[in-house]
């Protein structure tokens, strides 16, 4: 039996995205909030016996975390053989370490607390730093789907002459894939991050120097666009070089507070994100990719989860 | 070695009732959001072979159940002995059958999440209904401190010729409870719930017509005061009856949306709630019964949970 969709609040238009990539049903679920906060969850199509999928990316995480926790153990209470979770934006992957005594490393307890009732998960470049892969703190197969070469086909396709700068050495990973991908030179800047507002890029690596791109039309990639400061110093730096506005491409737009009216403040060329979180700035699907691998994920798995 | 309290944001005054009511210690934490909405969080005191007791009021509890959670789980890490949970009001408890198909029964879910990471859980007076005991949904132990007690001294002290009016045949336990108390008559309404927000106050129970104690103050007490309409159907329903203002009391002062504003628009006498959310109503302190309560459940838990 083909498996079943079920779009949480907010995850609709991309759910329809991935319905027509992959043969799938999208069932009904009615989900919304008591006058109290509490969750209210209904799951309107049949999911005895079948293979329950749970669309929810997970910016904002905490409030989206227990209903989508509730709507998972309906789906368990009423039968469904297997459930996973499609996750375009997987939060909680900063905080990898205790860097002060007594510091949670909630990247470690929210794993931990997915992996305990879900059966597997597929999501879109995760922040991994000190975690290298999801299965060091994901106890649940997991599957990670890669934006740059649908970030690379869409600068291939609109941006003419590009350079691809990743604002910030951890950046280089989708920065030289995207590059790749469109076969044209990048750089990586360097960054120091003063709070959690506050970023000041340091210093230009090295390839800055070789200036062979210098005509080219500055492309900023980075993975998730949260307050936008390391966008916003990355193209203040870019001015102070003397090169054009660059087109700035969010993996995750997250977009925190005013971070989307701040960067556009800064007089960027344009802000173009990935579909991973619905916002006004997606141009660039992912859908297709993450379709592919949940099915790819759901035919290797156990029957029993 | 004393147990240690950490007060979760909001729930400050609270702890420092519970810290003047038995010998403990108040830790500090430090949690806060970041910019996009992750919690985090840092034990500041030591924990380690310690009992950890986190106090947590449950209204608008989604947010707050991933914080707690991360917090508990951080103090676990941190090799906290045990970790008990005081939460004055536990919320999650009404939606404790199916009454359509496919809706999730969200009380058992919430117990079975709560009670996977924590070692007890100490509450007041929790809306108990379909589930008789908190134990059927619950898999560690617990302790329900009432407040009827509390509830009867206040009335006692502050009320002329008190009547006890239970809005509601499910009222009717503490209703009559904090009647016992005071040594007062009481009289339980009957309702009719048409949506979230809509209650009808039908029928008026038979002992309404004995008439003994019409000359008294009309007291409404309530366990839980949410959108407030169950309050006021059954305070114009007073006033059709040509009765006074009531005062109107509520053990957990919810209050969600205009409903503090909507009641007392309604004119009554008063408006009086128990400490168990943090409302400008609050009156009636239940710390010390609920510091009791913790104190006694820890002497007989095993040590290692």
């Amino acid at each position: 039996m083909i498996p079943i969709l079920f779009a949480m609040p907010g995850n609709e238009a991309f759910t329809l995205h991935l319905d027509r990539a992959i043969s799938c049903e999208v069932g009904q679920m009615e989900m919304r909030r008591f006058p109290d906060g509490e969750t209210y969850v209904r799951l309107r199509s049949p999911v005895y016996g079948r293979d329950v999928v749970f669309v929810c990316t997970l910016d904002r995480p905490d409030e989206k975390l227990i209903s989508l926790y509730l709507a998972v153990r309906t789906a368990r209470e009423l039968g469904a053989r297997r459930v996973g979770l499609v996750a375009p934006y997987l939060s909680y992957m900063r905080q990898d370490a205790r860097f002060k005594e007594g510091e949670g490393i909630t990247s470690a307890h929210i794993a931990a607390f997915l992996s305990d009732f879900l059966d597997w998960l597929v999501t879109v470049d995760p922040h991994l730093h000190r975690h290298h892969r999801l299965n060091e703190i994901y106890s649940i197969p997991t599957k990670v789907v890669h934006a740059a070469p649908a970030i690379g086909d869409w600068i291939a396709e609109h941006v003419d002459n590009p350079v691809i700068i990743g604002p910030d050495a951890e950046s280089e990973q989708w920065a030289a894939k995207a590059a790749e991908s469109v076969r044209c030179p990048y750089v990586v800047l360097e960054k120091t991050r003063k709070g959690d507002h506050e970023v000041e890029v340091t210093e230009v690596a090295e390839s800055w120097g070789t200036g062979g791109w210098k005509g080219g039309t500055p492309v900023l990639v980075d993975d998730i666009t949260s307050t936008g400061q390391t966008m916003i110093a990355a193209t203040r730096r870019l001015k102070q070089a003397g090169l054009p506005p660059p087109v700035c491409i969010s993996v995750h737009p997250v977009f925190a507070g005013s971070a989307f009216e701040d960067l556009h403040a800064e007089g960027v060329a344009d802000i173009v994100s990935c579909n991973t979180i619905h916002h006004s700035t997606n141009r660039i699907d992912v859908a297709e990719a993450i379709a592919v691998a949940a099915v790819e994920l759901m035919a290797i798995l156990p029957i029993n989860g």
